[in-house]
C-alpha cells in the first residue's frame, strides 16, 4: 500500500453504472512526514476520509476487495486512515 | 485511476476477435489544471467520450469490469467523463 | 493499452509448458508518430504480426484474455495490429 | 518479488474490516547489500518480521495469496524473510 | 515479459509455507544484447536456469500460472530460458 493525503475531489456525473455512488477523491503520495511527493491520483473512498487525511491506499485487483468496490471498474482504494506513522522507532506522523 | 485527456483514436482492423466494435481512444495523463503530462495511453472508451474530455481511466485488470470490457484483453478503461476537479477546496478544472 | 512497434523475435527452447508454440515477439513502445521511446518488452503474438508492424500491446492479468494466452505465464500480448493514428484530428501514423 | 528492509510501522484503528488485527509495516527497497533504494511502501506481515529485518515482498494480486491476506484489499506483503543474497557467487548480504 | 539475467539467488529460510522448496533467484533486466540495465528483482524459478542464463520473466498476476507456482505469493516467474535474441534481422544475443 502506499501512503497519501487526501486534497481533492472528483464529480462525474457521466460514469459506469457501477460507480454511481461512489465517492471520487484525489490523493496524492506522501513521504512518512506527510509531505506530498506524488502526483494525483483518484481513489475511491470507503471510510468517509476528508481533505488532509493521510490513508493508505492499495492499488490494482486488490483495490476491488471491499464490499464498496467488489467488481467494479476500480484500480485504486482508501482502506485505512492513518493514525501515526512510525519510523526507527520515532514517530513521524501523527493525526492531527 | 489516473486523471487524463483524450487526445485521438486508434483504428485497428486486425485485431482480437472480442476487440471487434470496441472503441480505442488515446488519452494522455494530465494534471488536475489539465494540463497533458503523460505519455500516450490506448483506453476503451465505455462512455461516449470524445477528443478533449478529461476522463478517469481504471488500469490493469480492473479495466475489464465494465459490461462492455467483460472478459476482453484490456488493460485500460474510460470509466467516468470529468465534470469538475477540486484541490484544497478550489476548482482546478470545469469541463466545457 | 500501449501502442508499440515490434523490432524483434526470441527463440526459447526450454520453457513453461504452456508456451510450446507461442511465437515471443520483441516490441518497443512507439510515440504517436511511430518514434520508439522505449525499452524492450517480449509479448506474445496472436496476430500474425511482423517485424515493423504497429501494434497495441495489453500487459498484466489482461494479456491472458486471448484464445491463445489463457491460463499461460504470459503478461504482454499483442491485441490489436494499428492502421491509423489520429491525434486532435491529424493522422499522425498509417499504416504503410 | 522486491528485496527490501522493513523501517517502520502504521496504526490505523479506521480501517477496512478485512484488515482488522492485520499488522501494516513499512518496507523500503533495498539493494543486494541492505542499502536502502527505494521509498516507503506499506505491506502486511505474516511472518513475525521487525525493523531492520530484510524481507521479500510480493506485490498485486499475488499478494492476497497468503492465509492472513486473502481477499482483503491489499497490494503488498512480506512473505520472506531473507537469510542470505548472493551475487555471482558472493555473500552481499547475510542476516544478524 | 521482460529479458533478464540470472545473477544470484536468495535463501530464506522463514517464509510463507506455499514458497517451501521454491528456488529464489534474483534476476536483472538486461538490454538485447545482454547488458545489464535493470536493478534486482526476485523471480521463482521454474526451468532450473542458473546464474548468467538470459531469461524472460513474466510478473504480476501471470507469474501464478505455471505448476510451480500456482495459488502461491509469487508476482515473478522465470517461464523461458533465452536462446537467441534477434532485432531487425540481426542476433543481438545467442545462448553461450
Amino acid at each position: 500500500m502506499v501512503i497519501a493525503r487526501v486534497v481533492g475531489e472528483v464529480v462525474a456525473t457521466i460514469k459506469d453504472e457501477k460507480m454511481i455512488g461512489r465517492k471520487l477523491l484525489i490523493v496524492r503520495e506522501t513521504s512518512v512526514t506527510n509531505e506530498l511527493v506524488g502526483k494525483p491520483v483518484v481513489a475511491i473512498d470507503t471510510l468517509d476520509a476528508g481533505v488532509g487525511d493521510v490513508v493508505l491506499i492499495a492499488q490494482g485487483s486488490s483495490a476491488r476487495q471491499t464490499a464498496l468496490t467488489k467488481e467494479t471498474p476500480t484500480d485504486a482504494v482508501i482502506m485505512a486512515i492513518v493514525d501515526t506513522l512510525q519510523v526507527e522507532g520515532q514517530v513521524t506522523f501523527r493525526k492531527g
